[in-house]
């Protein structure tokens, strides 16, 4: 059988140890990998890569919060609703089906459901009755007393649940950005696509406040020169950030910018900029939370192009949702230039009635009645206490109007979500950087990783297996990984079979120690992809080094 | 009321955004706890730190594996079984509780039991029925047709189970070590101590392999001479890594080693050496897989010495669990010096017979077969295949005697275990940094952190909002930042309370630009826990700083 890319790439992957297929002693199961030694280390550089444009470059803020998320924050966001495939499941099977992945090809999913042609892919009955089935796994909370929970979709909601408490960080000032990442999760029907559906995955996303008022970004001028590449569903082509907001390609100079971004991140990670291109969602495809949203697509040779990052204007979305279920106040205030002073109707709550009537909660009642937008003709008052609705009786507050001097106006931020699939883009950058031919006869394979994100920087290799070269390279072996540097020793085997290790492995340089070595102290470096050699005093190494990978 | 320096810590954790309460606007759930800007800053700094100890100084290897665990992997290692807790239900108060958390002070859980003396600490009930609860979380995996599976208790188990992958990887030569960094989960019943009791924790694990017959470690000379600080339950006194195991009071190099290993890694994150001690586990403490444990504990105002590491031989428990469980080769190979030639009694599978009887599974079943060991008189063969038990009836193979020529024996690896609680050590870094006092008649508080982990390395502060002042903070700040130097800028306040609230932040440096910055170029570095300050060129900020917090 003659196999792609794919084949070869998930076999060179297994062999080498960049990925595993998970829980492979018990037989396995869809939808979840393994990263072993080399995939491991290609991960954490392609996530400590991605910190530094958002931490460092942008300034963003970071925060860490469960997986496990309680099932009011999924239903405030929209998740337990909506997040859901249509789904149909086989009498005669017993296995369950995503309608979009089993209708015939061309066949939109309306139709084929509408016509009675969705067909079992095992045994070719008509399935009917199609459902939407939630995506979540869910889980409980404790023992006895329990709470509902869920594994999070997305990290995101872990940032919009803090948001009151990140904007005081922020010192009340937008725009701000808040990165997550880690581990997301979605229980797919039937997942048959390797690293590019999972069911456990690795995120990394930034949610961007700003004043929807202005959707500029501070330095939005110092790229807006650089060109974009844009494919609209019919054609694609390159054009500077500041044309595309010009123009109205793109809606804001926020979302502009942080295209940017993603692509100056993907190409520094290595991506091939001819297999590389912005997506722009079509109405009918935009999540339930969404504006705007374009897609970083990825060309995989077995899977076409391939959605890994969409950048998505959100709006007030999230902040509303939870203000609304939560009754916090998630707002932010736009200052005036000068204070003004405004007639404004006010509750006035009455403590003397609300303290005996809700006792612990008479406190937090007050602020939320004082924080609440009322007028003259309001009749009824209710409130939101963590999570359940009390209504308010008369007797415990007036309605009045008052002169107040006002610093500002509250108002919901919006939202511009950059949101990565790490592991769909390392099985992207891992397929394109994949290389192979003929060495004196036999299969070569090279994995062209860009140094930045090789998962070991430098083979260290004695030429051959003398004691005193094995011990100096040993000693440079050391001192390399003292430097912080990721290195491989090896004295197995020939020069050449440890070169073609090395080239499997993705290793950008390898140092071959010889008897010159032991005289002048000077170590040969080998440039993978040009095979150049080079030489250089062994204690200018780790500096020469750090040069080339960073 | 008083407060102790765990309610200060935490009311300072939350303003400053080191820590805040997860769920937080739905009502909050005990066992969640959400890192802030600086707690995750913090938090990576501290694992980048394990890592640099393990990967690059330990040379060790790194994997990466799902959270959700199928049922067959956690019935093996014993978790199924094992990993509860003895819990009573209060019929009054519809609550549950971990007994051992409200026996009375003094007594055991046992006495407690028997002699009827647990009380509800609600309603002051005597409960009844103490049984064992299982503490993993449950979900489910698929739809229709499902897998059962549990949230990891450990990260470990994701390593066992690749153990055959990771020793190919390993050149198939022990010892050596496998890390992995990443979210565990006990449901706790009633957590109630904060950061230390968590349902969903960060852990750092490492499983190193080794040959029973050689429990020696190749670095263990270099740092035999050092002390290790100890605790048997009676005294605590300090020991050479060296004595400690000639004198037999810690089992073996292996151990002594990681113990080495584990010390050196908390001193240099900050730990206090006043308040910490290795203390060993007695006989009836020990885990269901641990042979000898040692923990490292950390001293906390509130809650005592509290385990933060443990150090265990797990023997040959979880690779011996799972080849029975799975059937799968996981033995590593002790070499011959010379090959020997052996007469062994073998299975000689008879394809022609298998191949129609188990079609897709007979290649399996052959090789699991050629892989038994069986003596002449064997009756019956039961193999297990993805974790059903088969029969395999007697016409499907021969059993002889063959002369082999053997190039050694096969045995199951031992593993040294350290397993670190990421979450438990940062808070308990937090606390032991805490200082307060008074500064003009006011409170005022500084987190001494070492600079290697505090989450801002430098503070940059212009010392008067002008103009030409701001510009060239801005832009020093931007530069340390390209130079991978967490910064944070503030040109609020007067430069007094800037100071502060760096110090609370725990930033070890500040950086004052001045109109005398304007005219040389110089600025002024303020060292947070002596505020000394010395003048440095803007120029050799990024060296200097880079040297004083690596």
């Amino acid at each position: 059988m003659p196999q792609d890319i794919h084949d070869k790439l998930i076999m060179l992957a297994k062999r080498r140890g960049f990925l595993y297929p998970s829980f492979d002693i018990y037989g396995g199961v869809a939808g979840f990998y393994d990263y072993g030694p080399l995939g491991s280390q290609l991960k954490n550089n392609i996530e400590t890569l991605w910190r530094s444009f958002y931490l460092l470059n942008d300034n963003c803020i970071e925060v860490h919060t469960p997986t496990i998320t309680l099932y009011e924050v999924l239903d405030a966001s929209g998740h337990v609703e909506e997040f859901t495939d249509l789904t149909v499941d086989c009498t005669t099977c017993k296995q369950s089906f995503k309608v979009e992945d089993i209708v015939e090809e061309g066949a939109t999913v309306e139709q084929s459901v509408k016509n009675h042609r969705v067909r079992c892919p095992v045994c070719g009955a008509t399935l009917e009755g199609a459902h939407p089935v939630n995506l979540m796994f869910s889980t409980t909370i404790g023992i006895g007393k329990t709470r509902d929970a869920f594994l999070r979709p997305e990290t995101a909601q872990g940032i919009f649940t803090n948001f009151h408490f990140l904007y005081r960080y922020a010192r009340e000032k937008l725009p701000f950005g808040v990165i997550q990442v880690g581990r997301g999760y979605r229980n797919e029907v039937s997942p048959r696509q390797g690293m590019i559906r999972l069911r456990e995955f690795s995120m990394a996303e930034a949610e961007i406040f700003f004043d929807p008022q202005d959707k500029t970004h501070p330095l939005f001028k110092k790229v807006q020169e650089n060109k974009l590449y844009l494919f609209d569903n019919i054609k694609e082509w390159k054009v500077s950030l500041k044309e595309a907001v010009n123009k109205k390609l793109i809606n804001n100079q926020a979302l502009a910018y942080y295209m940017y971004l993603t692509q100056a991140f993907l190409f520094a990670a290595g991506v091939d900029p001819k297999k590389f291109r912005f997506r722009k969602h079509a109405d009918n495809e935009l999540a339930h939370y969404a504006t705007e949203c374009w897609d970083a697509e990825l060309y995989s040779n077995r899977f076409g192009w391939i959605e890994c990052v969409g950048i998505a204007d959100r709006s007030a979305y999230d902040l509303n949702a939870h203000i609304t279920a939560s009754g916090t106040d998630m707002y932010a205030l736009r200052k005036f230039d000068n204070p003004k002073t405004v007639t404004i109707t006010k509750i006035i709550p009455k403590m003397d009635v609300l303290g005996p009537k809700f006792k612990g909660n008479a406190g937090k009642i007050k602020q939320l009645l004082e924080a609440m937008e009322v007028s003259k003709g309001t009749k009824k008052i209710t409130i939101t206490l963590d999570g359940n609705k009390i209504d308010i009786p008369k007797d415990c507050y007036d309605i009045t109007e008052v002169k107040e001097k006002k610093a500002g106006e509250k108002f919901v931020p919006h939202v511009i979500e950059p949101s990565y699939g790490i592991d769909r883009i390392l099985y992207c950058i891992l397929e394109q950087s994949y290389h192979e031919g003929k060495k004196k006869g036999e299969e070569y394979r090279i994995l062209k990783l860009s140094p930045v994100i090789a998962p070991i920087k430098v083979g260290v290799l004695p030429l051959i297996s003398d004691d005193r070269l094995t011990k100096l390279a040993k000693e440079i072996d050391e001192e390399l990984r003292a430097a912080g540097i990721a290195t491989y020793y090896d004295d197995g085997g020939t020069i050449g079979r440890r070169y073609a290790r090395m080239d499997e492995a993705g290793t950008p340089f390898c140092i071959t120690i010889d008897h010159e070595s032991l005289k002048d102290g000077t170590v040969t470096i080998r440039e993978r992809d040009t095979t150049k050699q080079i030489r250089k005093e062994k204690g200018e190494l780790a500096h020469y080094l750090r040069g080339q990978i960073s």
